[in-house]
């Protein structure tokens, strides 16, 4: 089977893996406890938060707090920081902190949504539009989990810090950390990142955040994470996540341009009468979203893995929802010829040029099959 | 080393972690996704939840929510339960629940606290008198984890039921499941339950809710767990609870016997003009909490530990508290004279009366070298 619907998540390291056992067997204390036993992965899981922060940001302004997900990570930041006046966010964010922002709008806050571009990446001019001195909060994603698109961060952060300096921006990273080179500047006060989209596991995630900002918990308990996130600490996730990451930052650069070359190949190989492409150019190659004419994604997706291809329609969180069209691509602008025909192929740092090449003689044969049933 | 801290975690069950294995090497996939691969573990997840629930609960009347840990299933239990009116708990409860109450105290609601009996039980005549027509949620926890004591949940719950049916009932299971028979009612519309208690991992939790009662979610996204919990599943974690779960439930009053004798074999090998029980006679065996006279318990737990044996001075996680005295043990009434030298000695399936005699046999020479040494 070729594997690519690595945005949705990804199959965990071996080599990783193999180093991390030792937390499910020889170590498996609580860190809080007070015997040498706990109190050394207390210091372990210190050493674990610095070297993930490290990748992306100044450990000495910046913070890390552990959480089960990126979707949790996405929930603090919206309902400890974004309580008053309005929040702002976009029609391309992630469920997590869509429905977050919803929520705090039912819940007395303005919740305003800013509107996308074609390709995914917000409209920064109508982003910057909605920022008033009433805005407690900006939440916007860093890479679009359905398209690639990569929000410039940083740049648009500054511009709403310069509008209201006193609102916090939050991005969502999760599509982006291990993936594409940035760094964290101090305009952006909380970021968000996952374990199991960079080959580590399901249930561990984190939240980072300027030191200088105050947040109250989300998860109250005994304590753990400074008081942030209560709970006994995930040992195994964390130390899978540490590896997985560094793993990953050792070698971003030659990985990026690999995968730039594998969904090079890939939208080379497809059909060009037969695909359009969704996803920008200039996006993280991680994620390559096209639309086929006249099909559904859905009967797509199942014939491609009945001939050994496992691809996406979109968001896999989404496919929970009733909804059957995607809100992003909805906001995108895609029309009513291609939006049944969204697919979104996804990479990991494993994924190969040969893989991308077979892929698409995959979906090219599968669509062309298809569409001679339907006619 | 003879590890009897199983009620801050316990170590994972080898032959559990062999079986679930294949979570995170073959069936690595998203359960939100459309393809086979996927869905499949989305109805694996649906059996887990079933198989899980079928151990204390009709599943016709209850259901079962997948959290992080049973601190997010007490948080969820208390911020969505308990918004309105007043909310009652113990001073005998868990941070996860004591701070979570304390917390929507100061969010609006009122927060009650009843007391406790000498043996950490929960105060019942108390609890009842501070329930009123304004209570909109009481919590209690069901085994205490400081001392081992049981609340009689069943035979509370419908006191408070019949004081006032509108009242949601909140138990914190976390150190009775797997551990103690017991069946829930319909009195008792939340249960938490945790899995790295009993064999499998930190990371993953439950809440068990009536379906009659309507819940709102603690983490918005992406709407897995019917929309109640948010975010990818921790497919891995789950399947370890789940197996861990059933051979726990396979052997469930043998294990009981096995370790109400474990437990007398430590409390009878214990020097009695050292030691003072505070643990209850009819508690759960798994845990026995003493006293040792004119010591500080953290240094015994080191020079326990130096000698080979781990023990724990009351809640691994109120080891991040700056409170130097324990909120239970003082509700308890223990005395300045006890209540530096409290020691909490907890069992898993696996301890053996070898382990427990030659436990008592350490603890009985550390405490009486200690004593040397400071007279």
């Amino acid at each position: 089977m070729i594997y690519f619907d690595n945005a949705a998540t990804t199959k965990p390291d071996d080599g990783c893996l193999a180093e991390a056992a030792q937390y499910l067997t020889d170590k498996f204390y609580n860190p809080s406890a007070l015997y040498a036993e706990g109190y050394n992965l207390h210091l372990e899981l210190a050493e674990a938060r610095k070297e993930l922060l490290s990748h992306i940001a100044d450990p000495d302004e910046f913070e890390l707090i552990f959480t089960s997900c990126g979707t949790e990570a996405d929930n603090q930041a919206v309902f400890c920081g974004g309580r008053r006046g309005n929040i702002v966010s976009t029609m391309g964010e992630h469920a997590a902190v869509y429905e977050s922002v919803q929520e705090a709008g039912r819940r007395g806050a303005e919740a305003r949504f800013a509107s996308l571009m074609p390709d995914g990446s917000v409209d920064v001019s109508d982003l910057l539009s909605k920022v008033d001195g009433k805005t407690s909060l900006v939440s916007f994603i860093h890479v679009n989990n359905e398209t690639g698109a990569v929000n410039d961060v940083n740049a648009i952060a500054a511009k709403i810090k310069a509008k209201n300096p006193r609102t916090l921006v939050h991005c969502d990273g999760v599509q982006a950390f291990g993936k594409i080179p940035f760094t964290l500047s101090q305009n952006i006060d909380m970021y968000s990142v996952s374990a199991h989209k960079i080959g580590a596991l399901k249930g561990t995630g984190a939240l980072i955040k300027r030191k200088k900002i105050v947040l109250s918990p989300y998860i109250y308990g005994g304590g753990q994470e400074r008081g942030l996130r209560s709970g006994t600490e995930n040992v195994f996730g964390i130390q899978m996540f540490r590896l997985a990451a560094r793993k990953s930052y050792l070698s971003l650069k030659e990985n990026y341009q690999k995968i730039s070359a594998v969904n090079a190949a890939l939208w080379n190989g497809l059909d060009k009468e037969l695909f359009t492409r969704i996803s920008p150019e200039g996006g993280s190659p991680y994620i390559l979203t096209v639309a086929a004419r006249g099909v559904r994604g859905e009967t797509i997706l199942h014939m491609c893995d009945d001939a050994g291809l496992i691809i996406g329609t979109g968001s896999a969180c989404s496919s929970n929802s009733a909804k059957r069209h995607s809100r992003v691509m909805t906001s995108c602008g895609v029309g009513d010829d291609l939006i049944d025909g969204v697919l979104r192929i996804s990479f990991s740092k494993e994924s190969s040029i040969e893989q991308a090449e077979e892929g698409a003689r995959i979906l090219n044969e599968v669509v062309r099959k298809d569409r001679e049933l339907t006619e």
